[in-house]
């Protein structure tokens, strides 16, 4: 098979991570006999001072022309004192317009060998399997009108959630058709009780759900999902939601099993190509000493050959490999506990490749 | 002192757990010499089948006549057919307009004693001691419009957030006026890089924070807030966010301690009365049962004795009876656990009173 790959390693520990990633999917490519080529571009605070924009235009094209897209993080304070508009985490809403990219797929897993790295009691987060499904080009993060305002001589502010029918829609079927290959369960996290859109929501997943008879629906209110995933996580298999709130019960469950570090994700559109990355940030803290976790960018990689390449075997291989690595004891600081081996980010990618 | 608290059970075991409060306080009334009368109004579900409507005028009414209002929980299956507008938890939205609560004031403790029912791992919880501020009459749970709409032929929807300026202010004065007699550190919880409305909330809070040298304000986006509370709940004083976020995150952190049964709440106005509840819902399925706690809203009356009333000798002799019977070994079901005697809601009441 031949892939090209955009890669976007953005700020901070992005180009650390990605540059692991490559490095298992070319050792991927010569094992099973792939062609993978991959073509750089910019985006967030570094492109923000090469180009001026944290978006140039020249790399969506890129990404365009691209099988896939593997991204690193964005941002970092140096660009705290940039215009709202240029800030490098616009160059990440931006990308997810320009490639139509409108769920957004985030498993929790849970790795027993990294179970004393969680705030969670062991019992409650054994075999945790969850997918989140989040709306991720519309709602409150792109509704108009989003402004000052002046309203009877009195300074006031206005953001407004705005949803079409079949935007709902899409992400919903989505959330069903990935409910089929796993607990065939959906559950829809809403705002019924005070929102209209989440009303509609409701309604369409109801209409959605009578073409999946074989998978069982649940609503949930949004603040009950919030003390649900701490509560007993091991309820849910897949959960839908709009961006917002999407945005906030991801990032919860990405801490409940502790493995934020080792969390891929991907977003996905009609078109492709999808875009993959781990879900941590950019950890300008740690940046350049070669120290981050790269396990979650590779496990980003290995979502990419599943999900846009079909390479079902060559993905599991990368999910074995990681799992064989952390069970022979190797860390990095992060998620670092007593009587384990301590490695950087290339010697973790290093033993990756050497378990693959 | 002679006060007059408007009483409204609402529905499930909201009657229950009232009742448990009134008793606790004609106990603290004897010993301390105060004169507390009760006037019932109705709410919720209850209200609405004797009334036809969650919010009768005669309620409201009947609590802008007394000193305080104690309520129990609102809603049941039995209404969810009734159409939105009607519904039991409109009465709760509906009552926060007409008594112009504009904060509502949760903490969030840490009871040693139930330390075993947290999902979260003891050390991370040891100690918590949190108040989160959310704002309760604005944003997106009253933003006009709310509706449906066709745009080119599709069926789209509009939910919208509204804030002027001076309710952002309001409740973040509220949030550091609190701070100053806790640990002197206010986090605002924001989505400042997305929404026009955290920028302006952002805004304010740097500006009042110049009101008050002594405390330390720190801004948290809402995303990394979720992550936060069940990262390091410990590092949190002070919490103050809108009412969408506060809706997600008061209910995210009521779980972390295990003592959801245990925390009351109050919602201020600048007038008075104010509203003081447990957190807790109606829990239909155990209602009439006499087997609910009655701690929270036990709970909810001292707070009311403290903030209203201005006894913080009498609230805290209740919240010393409530953690000495917590220490002689008594449980409701909800908070049961292996060798402590497990009583009834009224049992639990008659030992919290023995105890004061
Ligand atoms: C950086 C920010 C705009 C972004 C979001 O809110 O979507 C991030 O939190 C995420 O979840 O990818
Ligand atoms: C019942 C509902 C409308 C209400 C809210 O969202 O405010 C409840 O969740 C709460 O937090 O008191």
């Amino acid at each position: 098979m031949e892939k090209r790959i955009a890669v976007l390693p953005g700020d901070g520990i992005g180009k650390e991570v990605v540059q692991g990633a490559i490095e298992v999917l070319k050792a991927v490519g010569e094992r099973y006999n792939h062609q993978f080529s991959f073509a750089f571009a910019e985006i967030g605070g570094s492109a923000y001072d090469s180009t001026g924009v944290p978006l140039p235009e020249e790399t969506i094209k890129i990404c365009k022309e691209s099988d896939a897209v593997l991204l690193g993080a964005v941002g970092g304070p140096k660009y705290d004192t940039v215009p709202v508009h240029l800030r490098p985490e616009q160059g990440l809403l931006q990308i997810r317009k320009a490639l139509n990219l409108f769920a957004n797929l985030r498993p929790t897993t849970y790795f027993a060998s990294l179970a004393d790295s969680s705030p969670l009691r062991k019992e409650i987060i054994e075999g945790v399997d969850m997918l989140m499904v989040r709306e991720l080009t519309g709602g409150i993060y792109f509704g108009q009108p989003r402004e000052r305002r002046e309203v009877n001589g009195k300074e006031a502010v206005v953001d407004t959630l705005y949803y079409e029918r079949d935007e709902i829609e899409r992400v919903i079927r989505q959330a069903f058709e990935l409910a089929k290959t796993r607990k065939k369960k959906v559950t829809s996290v809403d705002k019924a009780n005070v929102l209209e859109s989440s009303r509609l929501w409701r309604e369409v997943a109801v209409e959605i759900s009578k073409d999946y008879p074989e998978i069982t629906l649940e609503h949930m209110l949004v603040d009950n999902g919030a003390m649900q995933l701490v509560r007993n996580p091991k309820q849910f298999d897949v959960v839908v939601t709009e961006n917002m709130f999407g945005d906030i019960l991801s990032d919860e469950a990405s801490v409940l099993t502790g493995s934020l570090g080792m969390l891929p994700s991907a977003s996905i559109s009609e078109e492709g190509p999808y875009l993959y990355e781990p879900i941590h940030g950019s950890a300008p803290d740690i940046a350049g000493k070669n120290i981050a976790n790269p396990l979650a960018t590779i496990l980003s990689a290995a979502m990419m050959l599943k999900v846009s390449f079909g390479l079902d075997e060559e993905a599991a291989a990368i999910e074995k490999a990681v799992n064989s690595v952390l069970d022979a004891g190797f860390r990095t600081g992060d998620i670092m506990s007593e009587g384990k081996t301590q490695v950087s980010t290339t010697e973790m990618t290093e033993e990756v490749k050497k378990a693959l």
